[in-house]
Parts: structure tokens; sequence; C-alpha cells
């Protein structure tokens, strides 16, 4: 499969998610990650936000067992996800795909491996009465918990003003901190930059390697993701796209029908968002069942069921330092002091 | 029961965990939190042992499903405990005591409800490899994983010299970090140091009825956790003491009988380390069985099944006034970056 079927391939995946040929980006149009986050009109990052998001996102009292917060999952001290196929909620109940990382997710046009929602706005709200995540019964007795906690008022307040304290609001809060949790001038990035040291022999190899065999169809733009997209506008592929190997059943591939669960058409059976490529390095195990545990395997995997090529173990070696380059550097986190219900918990008969 | 007859319950108390009468602190003798932790002499607090130990502090990698780190039960981002009457470990799993507050925790003798250790360093192994918490098969086990993160070695090097990375310098490190987990300079501790407007009115008529009452008695000295003792050498109460009455049945106080399921002896039988009182606004629910969600009903049961005094509801609101003056301040803390094991995951397969 040379070049321009591949680009073919994607212009079909694309017009099946809405969008032009036109948008796409040129073959290996090198980006950095911008040093701010893209949000939506209706909620801009401010710093009052971020302070409150902040809490709201390491806060465990939001699930029903008090033990599960945004973090347990996608945990901002690793790699943005937390190690595990699959994660483990509330009362240790499992989940079916593997969490994405949070580390950049607001470069995504669409959230959660099926794309079904928009916004980091709304994807914060979906775990927390997901019965095998967060596990509350609905948002209103959520907030009714915020609410009896004397503290998170005045940060609302500061946030978005007077009567404030609602489920939107808190996702609004949660989505903002989010969008700071980018990172931006990783080794890739300096390079892209102008600083031809930034990279090594065998990352700058690794990069050719994973443009010229056709990784960059779907992983461009400046977070690996694919092409900027207006929120909303997803860019998916069809995943395993081949399927005559040893990958597809070795890896229960074939199990999850990814998108067509969220919007019941045939057309979008196996179709999933691109992920990111940044800080892959920090987020094994891989794909949305989290089935495999090593990064070469992986890169293997990819140009078998993707592009149906057998990569050499150079190649993939090379691939894999690149994709190193991709990592880091992480900012520094306060850890936000989590206010008190003063003598009372809440969470004591969960 | 009067004060001379509480002391003498105390001093029966005390002969009973080996230690002479001659060590009592004197009733009411008001101290400051010092604001510097005391270490064993083998484990002196370094900047090198807590960096490192706030990073294993930190880490959920060390249990055996990824989910729960120290930090997951004694969070310090709240009152260092995580607002449940009992914790829940990997798999959902839920333990038979609660979680004690992780502050000030340095400021005791002995460690666990019952003494059963008398280190941090000694305390900080437990939880691991206990199967309804972190569930670790074996220490062994848990350092092959250590080991397995490159990132570690050099903090383990800076710390403890080559060769270092042991279960017992693990624990050493978490040891020394919780060291550095105290709040000295609370409104209690400036009012004490001399600031008499650190306290309001009512604060400081319920640290009178406090002391009157006979709380001192056993929660004394600088954390309100009994005199000062040397490691090893515990202090601890009955509890309850006085029985006939309604709480013990209606919070089930009769089932854990304490340090006799430790030591075997009967004369152990509901014998609890004395907690102390410092943040305990922000540690409800309350008890070893964390029975009791309401800080006033805590200060009226323990008025009861210890004194035998009945409390006015004033003397309750005082008393819980002046326990707020206990708490916090809390140090800000940097999240630690957890080193990666890049494009693999420790975790993968649990």
């Amino acid at each position: 499969m040379n070049h321009k079927n591949i680009i073919r391939s994607i212009v079909s995946v694309t017009f099946a998610a809405g969008i032009s040929a036109a948008s796409l980006p040129a073959f290996a149009n090198w980006e950095a990650l911008p040093e701010v986050a893209p949000a939506p009109k209706d909620n801009p990052t401010t710093a009052a936000k971020v302070e409150l998001g902040k809490m709201l996102y390491m806060d465990p009292r939001i699930s029903s067992t008090g033990t599960v917060s945004c973090n347990s999952c996608h945990n901002i001290m690793e790699g943005g996800d937390d190690s595990r196929p699959v994660s483990m909620g509330v009362h240790g109940k499992t989940g079916g795909r593997s969490a994405p990382t949070v580390w950049n997710s607001a470069f995504y046009s669409v959230q959660f491996w099926d794309g079904r929602v928009d916004l980091l706005e709304d994807q914060a709200k979906g775990p927390i009465t997901n019965p095998v995540e967060m596990g509350e019964p609905d948002h209103d007795h959520t907030m009714a918990k915020i609410k009896a906690i004397p503290g998170y008022k005045p940060y609302f307040e500061k946030a978005f003003g007077s009567d404030s304290m609602t489920i939107d609001n808190l996702a609004k809060a949660i989505a903002a901190f989010e969008r700071t949790l980018i990172t931006p001038n990783s080794a890739y990035d300096r390079y892209v930059k102008g600083d031809k040291k930034a990279m090594n022999a065998q990352q700058i190899r690794g990069m050719e390697t994973f443009a010229q065999a056709g990784c960059t169809s779907c992983h461009s733009g400046a977070a690996f993701n694919g092409p900027k997209m207006p929120f909303g506008k997803g860019f998916y592929a069809k995943f395993p796209t081949f399927t005559d190997n040893k990958y597809s059943k070795q890896y229960n591939l074939m199990a999850d029908k990814g998108r067509e669960a969220a919007t019941g058409k045939a057309a979008d059976a196996h179709m999933f968002r691109v992920p990111t490529l940044r800080n892959i390095t920090d987020t094994a195990p891989y794909f949305h069942n989290g089935s495999v545990n090593d990064l070469s395997e992986a890169v293997r995997l990819m140009a078998k069921v993707q592009l149906n090529k057998d990569l050499s173990d150079k190649e993939v070696a090379d691939i894999v330092a690149f994709l190193g380059a991709l990592t880091g550097p992480y900012p520094e986190i306060t850890m936000p002091r989590l206010p008190a219900t003063s003598g009372k918990s809440l969470v004591a008969g969960e």
C-alpha cells in the first residue's frame, strides 16, 4: 500500500467523519505543540477555573465510595493514565476500554476512544455516573455533596460568579484545568523549532522512518492525533484496517466495535479516534483494550494492521526512540488542598 | 468521677502499657507542636530521603493492581485519611479499622490503632502485603517492581548509597517523608506561644472545658495523643472504659478487642493507642471502627464512655470549637513525578 492509497483511505475515513479532504495536513508537516491549548468560546481558560478544576480533579469524594478521583485513572503524577489495561473504579469494578492519557487531551477535537462527546467539559461528566468508574447515582447527588463542602463555594464564585455550583460549571472547571495539562517543549518540539541537537541520531532516523512508513497519515499534527479540527469534528481511523495477520486474534482487536457502539452506524464499525502519541512511552499498556504491554510490539502491530507493512527490528527500535522524543517535560504542579467538611464525612455511609 | 480518679485510672492504663507513672504529663500542660518531628537514630530525616519517600508514598504501582498508593487511604490533600469508616484497598476490599491520619503520625511512639509496631518504618511495610490493602504477595515482589523502574535508582542512591534498593530503605524513605507531614502553627499553637488572639472566646472556653472534663488525662502533649514516650513505648487507653450507656451498643464499640488481638494478652482487651486530636475536624468519621460521623457526637460519646460524664450541648460545642483550633495549617506540597517504565507497564497483568 503506497502513500497515495493510504491518503485515499484516510480521505474516506475523514469523509465518514464529515470533514472535507481539504483540511488534511500535508504529509509529514511537522509541528511543535502550542504553548497554550485551545478552549471553546463559552469556557475560556482562567486562573480561577484552573485552580478550582485542579481541586475537583483530585477530589475522590466525587465518587460514590470516596475512593476514585479523576486522577485515579488519569494520574497526572504519571503518564496521565493508570498503567492498567482497563481502569479499576469503585468497588474494584473494571471497565471495557483503557483510560486515555489526560496529558494533551486538550488537543483532541472529540473525546473518548469513540469520540462520542465533543468537549472535555462533556467528557468530565461521564465517568462520574458510570457505575464502573465513579459510581454516582446521578449528577444531582454529586452536586449535593459538592455543595455540602463549604470551602468549594468561594472557588466556584471566583471562577463563575454567584449561584454557580452546577454540574456544568464543575465540568468547565475540570476541563479548564485539563487544558493546562500539556507538554510542549519535548525534545521533538525543540528539534522542530530549530534545536538540531534536541534529538539524537536514532531519534532523527526514527522520525524519518515514522514518516516514510506512513504513520503520519493518521498520526499527524502537533499532538500526533491527526489534523487540527474544530471541536466536535473527530478524526477517526479504522482499527484494525488489515486483519489478515496474527495480531487481530492475538490481541483480540475485533471484539470492540468502536464508534459503531456510539452511533449505531455500521460504517462506524471498528472506527476509533486517532490517539495522540505524545508521552506514549509513559502510557503502556496500549490500544483501546490495553492488550499490548510493549511499545515495540505496539509499533510493529500498527505497521502491520494499519499499513500492512512488516517493519524490521531496527525500524521498530528507531521509531520507538523517536516516540521517546515526544515525551514530556511535565509541568510542576502543586497539590491542591481539598476543602474539608468540618467534623463530618460526606462518604461515610457509602 | 473526679480528676483524681481519672488520673488513677490513667495510671493503671499506663502501667498496663509498661511505663511508669512518673512519665505522666502534668494535668493540662499545654504544649505547642514542635516544628520538627523526632526521628529514630538509624533514620535521620534528610532531604534526599524525603524526596524519594514522597514519590514512593504517591506511587500506586506499589500495589498489586496499580491502583492503591499510601496516599489512597492517607490522603495528604485532605486530612491525611480517606473520609471512610474503613478503607477500600485493591479490588474494592475493605479492612476492619479506620485509617488513622498520617498528619503528625510522626509524633506517635507506636503505630497502628493497636500499637503493634514501633516506628513509621515498620508501619509502612504492613499495608503493602495486606491482602485487603495493597495486596502484594510479598515484599520481594514489590521490590522487583521498584527495581524495574529505572528512575528510582538514582533517588535511592542519593538517599542511601549504592545497592540500596531494599524494602527497608523503601520504608525508611516513606517514613522520612511522613515525618515532614506535620502541622505546627495551628491557631492553638499560636495561642499557646503567646498570641492570645489566635483563638476566639469559644475556643478558649472549649479549651478550659476540655481540661476540666478530664480529656487531657489521655489527650495530653503536643499532639494530644498522650505524653511524649520513647519509640516503642505506647500510650494506650481502654476504649470504652464505661460501658453502661447507650453508646457501646449503638456504635458497636465492643466488637474490636484492640491490642489484645496483637499481643494475645487479656489485659490488653479493648486497649487502643490514644489517637492524636490534631486536624480532627478533617478526619471524620471517628474511632477505630469509623462508626461515628459527627464530631459533636464523638465528643459527647468520649465524655460518657471514658469519663462517665454527660456534657451539655454548650460544652460539646465549645470543645468542638477548641478542636477546630488544632487543625492545620497544612504545608504546600509539590506533586512528585513518578518515574516511568518506558514503553511497558509493571501492573498490566494484575
